[in-house]
């Protein structure tokens, strides 16, 4: 590192180090919401009660998963970034404003009833999530924050893994209004199989390039 | 880095890191207090419950940008502090102390109903985040704490971003009593006409001194 | 240390960063349940109210000493990892999980009445902890990620310090279900027993095989 | 720093770390539970509201300047902190054992009507941390886990600043029992004098000391 690096270190160390606190407050604040099995006048109350509640715990893992693969993907890029800019701070807040909210959307898609609003703002905190880390993405690219040695293969693969999600998320958006609250929530479910073949695709799309030299450093 | 200068480094890391974690759990907090709408009864009834708590959103996108802003002013004059005083972690507390609140006064204000405490309370502890603010600045600019690097004009261009809001939001206060806690609240709105303002003119004073050779390094 | 191991140190530092921000505000938020005392009429209401939550209070203090207990371990364990895996992120993203859902199993325990699901659930939470961090040892060690100075026995050490109380939580569950959800409760108890004694026999283990000149390094 | 110093070094920060994260929780959570103005049909009714609740709010300010000053006495301690032992990190987990019940044990007391419950649990907690961190210093002095540079009238100040509010607080628990639950309280106000003066006369004690020889180093 050079001494010219140095005082960027500090302080990209700093705005990682927040990021790190907001996304762990985010994530541990996931499961104080989560139900009690209620009616415990019998075993078999007390089962029906937490089955009730099923929907709950599998939004709390849901969302504890998303969180977790975004810590990753933050973390992901962090480690090629060496340089710091005005912009990547604020861009990174607007980052982390859509995570802190992912509790709550959470909470409203699970009261939601089959009512719009919890999948419509679950869909827009989410699919707000992946387009914030989009914009992150570029204000790096713009700025050439990262590193030398940076793999160019790499930004290619966060804003697919992260664009994807954002896409579907909002398109998704208009099928509540159009179709039914239950379809938009149920047209993520394809995110479960557009995330693996585009990765397929991505991976095969780096290796043409490479072979045909275009990715000589 | 001279050897004299390595312990206090090491506390100030600690001290920057304790702020950072305080100021971290604080704008996460603000997102458990949103209201989830309610009357699920029919999709109109859900968003007419999701349009009523308008205001609490606004005022959760309003104080988390207020905390975001502060963190950042935080970060930019820490990354020039280089020597520690006693009276530094007292000063720094006390802006901690008025950052925790923050949470607090934004649900005061939102449950105030156009009554006086709710406007009062939250210019009292905005306003006394940036009076904490300005005190933890003349700490650092009497104790000699900052790098020797640093740009004279660093420390005038804090003490206006952040005292033209402690200045804004005090006088305030008297306008709840007066006129009425409506009037309070709206007189903030000057903030974002001041401010712009206030930097331009800050920065034409910093050229002038500039180039009549006052700044000369 | 090496220029090679240099960016792992760095992205291992986030790791441990991470883990301990959300351990953290685990251990801290389980005081955040804890009930107050009500029925302030007189002194004998107040301390009986007190008496009658004794249980609470205890649940509080096993759940914070197995999350300390839980964060001595991983302190442990990460002061010899100096490499870092795609694998090892997850794999502790795991095991946060199970510890972000220590507060809420306490408190459904301490509800559950002598119903099956509060100590199923304990049991589940408690035993998956620690069934997550056996995973993320042997990832650790499949993976080879120890710095090349760790003693041989330090593995042995966690695995059983970790895999005694994840079995014995794991084989309390059909207990809840063939007797009673008291006996369930009642058989983690054997743990007090159990655990010293598989350090004793731990402890002998490794001098006959230090004495026999398999550990000589 | 000798090499042999580094690896403590790297876990002492991470037990440091873990603590602020701990600390800074405890004291942001203190905000979440002040209590927000009711009775909003009239400036007059919202300002009795607020008013009614005023011993909350000084109860606030009580319990963050008291986990403040424990920081404070943390941060002080670390810094001449430069080995690690087993028993330290245990020591310091039952410190953060009581921090973490503070805000609780502040809502105790807050609800507390005059009856026993409320100020014998306050005394307990908070005379319970001091007799932790007296039980930390003690650990850190038979270790010798501190720095060869370390005034030998750290130990002692430290001792003297934690040590009398834990007395106090440990005495003023019978007062609740043998007088009432406010003289129990009120007794606390004695360390507004009994700091200051002892602070004086440790000061005085250190001076004697250096003066006639003892501490020439």
């Amino acid at each position: 590192m050079t001494d010219a690096e140095a005082p960027d270190r500090k302080e990209l160390d700093r705005l990682v180090f927040f990021s790190d606190a907001v996304i762990a407050i985010a994530i541990t604040l996931l499961a104080l919401e989560l139900p009690v099995p209620e009616h415990l006048t019998s075993d078999a109350a007390a089962w029906h009660s937490l089955a009730d509640s099923g929907g709950a715990y599998l939004m709390f893992l849901i969302s504890f998963l998303i969180i977790g693969g975004f810590w990753r993907a933050h973390h992901g890029l962090f480690r090629h970034v060496t340089h710091l800019s005005r912009g990547l701070l604020f861009r990174n807040l607007i980052c982390l404003l859509g995570i802190t909210l992912i509790p709550w959307a959470s909470k409203v898609l699970n009261d939601a009833d089959d009512t719009q609003p919890g999948p419509v703002i679950y869909a827009t905190v989410l699919g707000g999530v992946g387009w914030a880390f989009l914009l992150l993405l570029n204000g790096v690219a713009r700025d050439k924050l990262l590193a030398d040695d940076t793999p160019p293969r790499m930004l290619r693969e966060f804003r697919q893994r992260v664009g994807l999600p954002a896409l579907v998320f909002t398109l998704s958006i208009p099928l509540a209004f159009l179709v039914s609250a239950k379809v938009c929530s149920l047209s993520w479910i394809s995110l479960a199989v557009l995330m693996p073949v585009a990765a397929q695709l991505g991976r095969r799309h780096d290796r043409r390039r490479a072979a045909s030299g275009l990715e000589s450093a």
